[in-house]
This record gives C-alpha cells, structure tokens and sequence, in this order.
C-alpha cells in the first residue's frame, strides 16, 4: 500500500569526523522517501526552490518516488548546515534557513488521496496537522517532531498526536514531550496524548516501541530493536528518517499489521538507519539492494537473538 | 562451579532522585557475590573494618557466599557517597574513604583455590593481577575496571588485561581504553590487549558483547543484551556489578561455555542488573526468588526476540 509523506527536501551542508560535504541533497522527507521505497509504493508532499534540479530530482526517480506532490517554488530551497564533530549521537546545527519553506502550503495531489499511509516528517504541526485534515481516511498516521515544536508550539502539536496512531521521536524528544526524565513514565504521558504507539529512537543503541492498551497491534508488549554497532559511522544525518522510512515501509507493504510485523518492521527500521550512517547524505541509501537488506536483517537477528 | 570474587566491600550513602540511604551495605564485591550466589557457589576475598558487623555478615550468609576470606582489620571499611541527582546513568561521586582499603593484602583462603571462576572486581589492578597470580589454574577470568584506573594506572592494568578472558566496563570507559570514539574500533583495540570477550556495559540501553577471534565461545558473534525499561529506577548503585555477577554466576553454573550459554548469560547479568535498580543499596538483591529471575529473562526474550 502507498505512502504520503509530507516534509522537508532540502539541502544539507555536513561535517562529521570522517570529512565534510557540501550542500548534499538532504531532509526528512528525503530520508525517509528512499528507506521506505524499499517497501513500498511512497509519494512525496513539499517545497524546493530553484536550486533543486534534475540532478536532485533524479535521485527520487531512480527508487520510482513520486515526486507530483513536490512543489516548485521562487527562491532556495530549504537549508541546513551542521557538525557532528564532538558527538556522533547529536548534531551541532550551524545554520537552518527555512528559504522556501517559511510559506509552504503543503497541496495533497488528487493522485495521493488513495495513500493508506500517511507520514507526518518533522515539520511545523500546524502544516502536519493541515496535511492529516486532508487524508481523513488513511488506514494508518505515523509522524515524527523535535525539541523546538514540542517546547514553543506545544499546544500545536498536541493537536497533532491525537490523530497519531504512532509517533517516533528521539529520547531526549521523548523526555521532553512527557515531561519526565524517566523514559517508561514520559512513554506513559505521551500515550495519553493520542498515539497508540509511541517509538523512541535511542540512535547507536537502538529503538523502543512502548505502546497503549488500545493499540492496533494487540498483544504488542514493549519492543526494543538493536541499532547495529557500526565499524564506522560516516554521517549519522538523517538516520532517525531513515528508520521511520524502513518502519512505516515494511509496515506498509505487509497485509496486515500483527504484532509480528510490528518487530518485524522495527528491525527493518534499525536496518535502515545504520545503511542511512554508512556514507555521507543520502548516497548509501540510493543504493542498496533488498538482499543486503535481508542480510542485515538477519544480522541484527543474530545480533540480538538466544538462538 | 565455584566462583571467586575480590573486590570492594564497602559502606555506600547514596542519593537518587527517589530518595537517600546512609551506609548502606555496598561496594563492587558485595553486589558481584550477591547476583552470582542465585546461580552457583560464590567466595569473597575482601578487608572490612571494624564496622562490619553481625548485620552486614547476615546478608552474605543468608545467601550462602563464603567469606571466609573476608578479612577484618582494624579501622573503618572503605565509604563511598555519591549522588544521581542530575543523571541516573552516571555517579556524582561525593567522598570516596578507602579506609581499611588502603593497606588491603588480598590473601586467598586454602579452601577457594579450587575455584574454576575468578572474579576481580574494580579495585586497584595491582593488586588483581596479585590475586591472578595466585590463582592460576582457574577456569575463566573476568575483571572489571574504571577510568580512574584507565587514565592513572594504565601499566599496571595492560598486566591485568593480559590475563583476563573477559572484561565488562561501561561505554565511556571502553572508548577510553580502547582510544577511539566508536565503539567497534575501541572493542577492537580492547580486544588485542587480551581478553577474549569485551563486554560493554551500557546503563539503561543494556549491554554488547565483542570477541576476538579466538574466544572460548568459539562461533560467537557481537551480541547485544537488552536492559528493561524500568518504570522506577530507584538507585543504580551497583548495577553494573550485579551484570557481571548474574553474567558470571550463569556461566559458571553451566557445564559447558558454548555461544548459546554466552548469549543466556549475557541476559541473566541484564535480569540482574535490573533488579539492583529497582531498591537501593543491595535491598532487592537480598531476596529474589528463582521464578522471578526466569520470569523476568522470558520478559527480556520478549522484548527483543521477533517471535
């Protein structure tokens, strides 16, 4: 089944301890458009300005992406410039300059309107919100926000998780929005919010699905999945994308959503992540194929399994 | 099979954001002995002072741990005070009083050395090659260290390391050790120092297990063990002892160390690190019961195994 996905396209300029790139294609959208199409079937909903060519364009149709929900607009797209070169778990953000992103009016193309699924990226809830408006009907709405939404437009995201069946957001994210410093109570006040499920991404250690009783996937008790302890993280950018793209992908593509394919999918959440640290940007993930994939998978199987 | 553990039994006043505890009976030995003793037969090698009373006897006796080589000196056991306020993760460390500790001659009682495990908790690495000397015909041999020890006493810890199968220290410890901020590369560089097993200990996220390639667990891949997502992390004193205690206690009550006895092991020291959270000082140690271990590793198997 199809996903929507609403978020940024953008630019990113990177520095991390293995070098730096200039202005690589980059977002959330972008991230998770490519880890999910993998999956599934995943159509795109934002802005780019002029700086997004076909160079940029062709990265999106070479995993068959549809692109009809990207609009372009007068001006730059969206820019972001950052460093990891104290800590690999946490950006240190140098420049974000929303360009034409400060007026983006997400349209939801006519073409869109039959998505299953709808993914909510990191952006303002006020537009996260518009979008969930306009798909009324999808079967399943995951979304993903962070430290500056959750602390200056508090009363606007809150709208927002009540039409969430299941939000990812990092630990700190989590802590946050829960406004506890222990993480199974903060998960206990997010829940009460409106999620059914909420995923905490603990980045190298992995993930946590805590859930509430009325969720989707009955039975689901608290899930971790393993982050793979990499040899070399090159660019950790857009690996918390990555793996909602790999989660709500493999969810996506599966007939019916079990507790089974929950773990399932949040492993291939994991796998997708540590391909996304691999190189810098979205290179790694323009290219990997589904047997390396399944390779990791039963990696990270191993990696955590008794026998 | 016997194990034999020498470390610190000491006094502990700690606050946590849950509450304080003034002397409390602590230190890396009595936690080690305690977790282990639900597996297997467990022999302390420690000094205590005068302090040290019928009292702080009865929690060893009441699990069976030997101690006959528990030494009382004259003067006060070693006093640690410490504080979580700010983080539950990490010790703010107070006042550490070596006290009797500082003129501590680890003498090994005829009647352990028989032992096939050893043992040698954080203590002054000097002083845990002593003890491995004295000890040569054990089975297996694991330690623990800090980075005081790291940092200021490298030599003599590269002696210890060279005689140790397995080494369980924390995150930040290992990078330190090992020189290098990933966490694979730092594995390694532990690894080529001598022991055949690195085991990370990483808080609330669990633990990974890396071997070099001539390990005993011959076949073992990284692994990584989870942590419960405790509701109530009461005091963390002490936690990362009770891994290793619950970890060693189960190898040493297996007949034979295959991969698989490795990977249970690894569990058992989470179930055990767990449970020291969940009361302060060695509280909730003092009395589990065998159907709550094993209720609790079948949660941990659920919590990460994806059927």
């Amino acid at each position: 089944m199809a996903i929507t996905v609403v978020g940024s396209v953008a630019f990113d300029s990177i520095e991390t301890p293995a070098g730096k790139r200039e202005r690589c294609l980059g977002g959330a959208a972008t991230y998770f458009s490519l880890a999910a199409s993998y999956f599934t079937d995943v159509r795109v909903i934002a802005v780019v300005g002029e700086d997004f060519g076909r160079r940029q364009e062709a990265v999106f149709q070479a995993r068959k992406i549809d692109t009809t929900g990207i609009e372009h607009a007068k001006g730059k797209s969206f820019f972001w410039e950052g460093s990891y070169l104290g800590n690999l778990n946490e950006a240190e953000t140098h420049i974000t300059d929303l360009n034409v992103f400060a007026a983006f009016e997400p349209k939801i193309p006519e073409s869109y309107r039959d998505s299953d699924f709808l993914f909510l990226a990191n952006i303002d809830p006020v537009l996260q919100r518009r979008v969930r408006e306009q798909m009324p009907d999808v079967k399943l709405v995951a979304g993903d926000t962070m430290n500056y939404w959750i602390k200056d437009h508090r009363p606007a995201l809150l709208e927002v998780l009540k039409g969430l069946d299941v939000l990812l957001i990092n630990d700190t994210e989590a802590r946050m929005l829960g406004g506890n410093n222990n993480l199974v109570q903060a998960a206990r006040g997010v829940l009460a919010m409106g999620p059914q499920t909420l995923i905490v991404k603990h980045g190298e250690y992995g993930a946590t699905a805590f859930h509430s009783a009325t969720t989707k996937a009955e039975g689901s008790k608290t899930f971790r999945a393993p982050a793979l302890p990499l040899e070399e993280v090159v660019d950790p950018t857009g690996a918390g994308d990555s793996f909602a793209g790999g989660f709500f992908g493999y969810l996506a593509s599966q007939p019916e959503l079990t507790p089974a394919v929950f773990r399932q999918a949040m492993f291939y959440g994991s796998v997708m992540g540590s391909f996304a640290c691999e190189r810098f940007g979205t290179e790694r993930l323009q290219e990997i194929s589904r047997e390396e994939i399944d390779k990791r998978f039963n990696l990270f199987r191993e990696l955590t399994h008794l026998d």
